[in-house]
């Protein structure tokens, strides 16, 4: 087990415009104000979900579309450093008319409605992300292909 | 994209009674404890949930009656001020007994079972609410019917 | 209601193992940093989930097993002390390649597959821990039967 240890530093609340994409959004904000750590959290509505899910053998994310008005009932994750630049790690849960739900891991190309993001920083050591990364994530255009 | 920053405050862990009603539980203890800038995360179980949708084209939520005991795996929102009130947030997810899910806007008229509701103070100007309320919201009659 | 208040405290962010037991590591990281009182989220992805909902009129829990490679969407849940020792209760939501749900209480026995859990200490008096347990789940040996 890697632990990374932090003291509590300022708590964001972002209101995202209707159009916004969800993971460049919190990127953009990110880099502006130089979060290099950070547990993330948000709720809202959405109009199009890109979402992924990990093979885990194959080692590659699938990706499913949900082209849906959906509540988001859940979503969290981190902002982390990777080669230098804010990382944005997002899961999300999406709710529709009846109540039933979907979910995963957050591509570009998720299309917000109205979206209130809470973005906690974390202070101390930047937190050099540790995980996987899908080639295309990186990248503006990943993640809506 | 509108941000509203703040430093951290207390954090408390609220533990509600059988039988009580989640959204209206929360909100008194903002006014009791006059939080004006929260968020909030919660973890348990219900007797019964009432939840909503966001129809997006025609601007108000459709709701959604669970009359069954579920778990509550995911719960998370905010509290701001909405007309010189505290104005609670939540959205939630539910699974039953062969784990299968539910989920949506938690509206008055969700009962609990047992619930631990985190509610981490955020120390600055009030949050104002920004969003989108239900005409019914901010009264104790709303969502139930 | 019941209201526990604290001081925020250090945040650190565990990154499990594949293999890992994902509730045991929690606990381990708890007894070994000496943490009584914390909130908790995680997401990543699990190889197997021993997920439980609680059955109110019986008073007990009922499990599932899900043998499936699937994203951890959410997570939460929080540390407190049960009988001198760190209790970690937590919920969480999984989905799979078509980004369909299961949820529940985790029980030991679900397995990591890569996993970022942040955990927030919460400083003040011991949160002690008020809820309902099931007999087995302060063992090592529980929730995997």
């Amino acid at each position: 087990m890697k632990v990374f240890s932090f003291d509590p530093g300022r708590t964001h609340i972002l209101s995202l415009p209707t159009g916004a994409d969800l993971l460049r959004s919190v990127r953009e904000f990110a880099e502006s104000e130089s979060v290099h750590a950070a547990s993330v959290t948000f709720i809202g509505s959405i109009r199009r979900a890109d979402i992924a899910w990990y093979d885990q053998d194959a080692g590659e994310y699938e990706n499913v579309i949900l082209d849906a008005q959906m509540e988001v009932f859940s979503g969290m994750g981190s902002i982390s450093l990777y080669e230098d630049r804010p990382f944005v790690h997002l899961h999300a849960g999406f709710s529709d008319r009846e109540g039933n739900t979907r979910a995963g891991h957050i591509n570009f190309g998720t299309e917000v409605f109205a979206m209130e993001v809470t973005v906690n920083e974390l202070i101390g050591d930047p937190l050099v992300f540790w995980g996987q990364i899908d080639a295309g994530e990186t990248t503006d255009e990943a993640g809506s292909s």
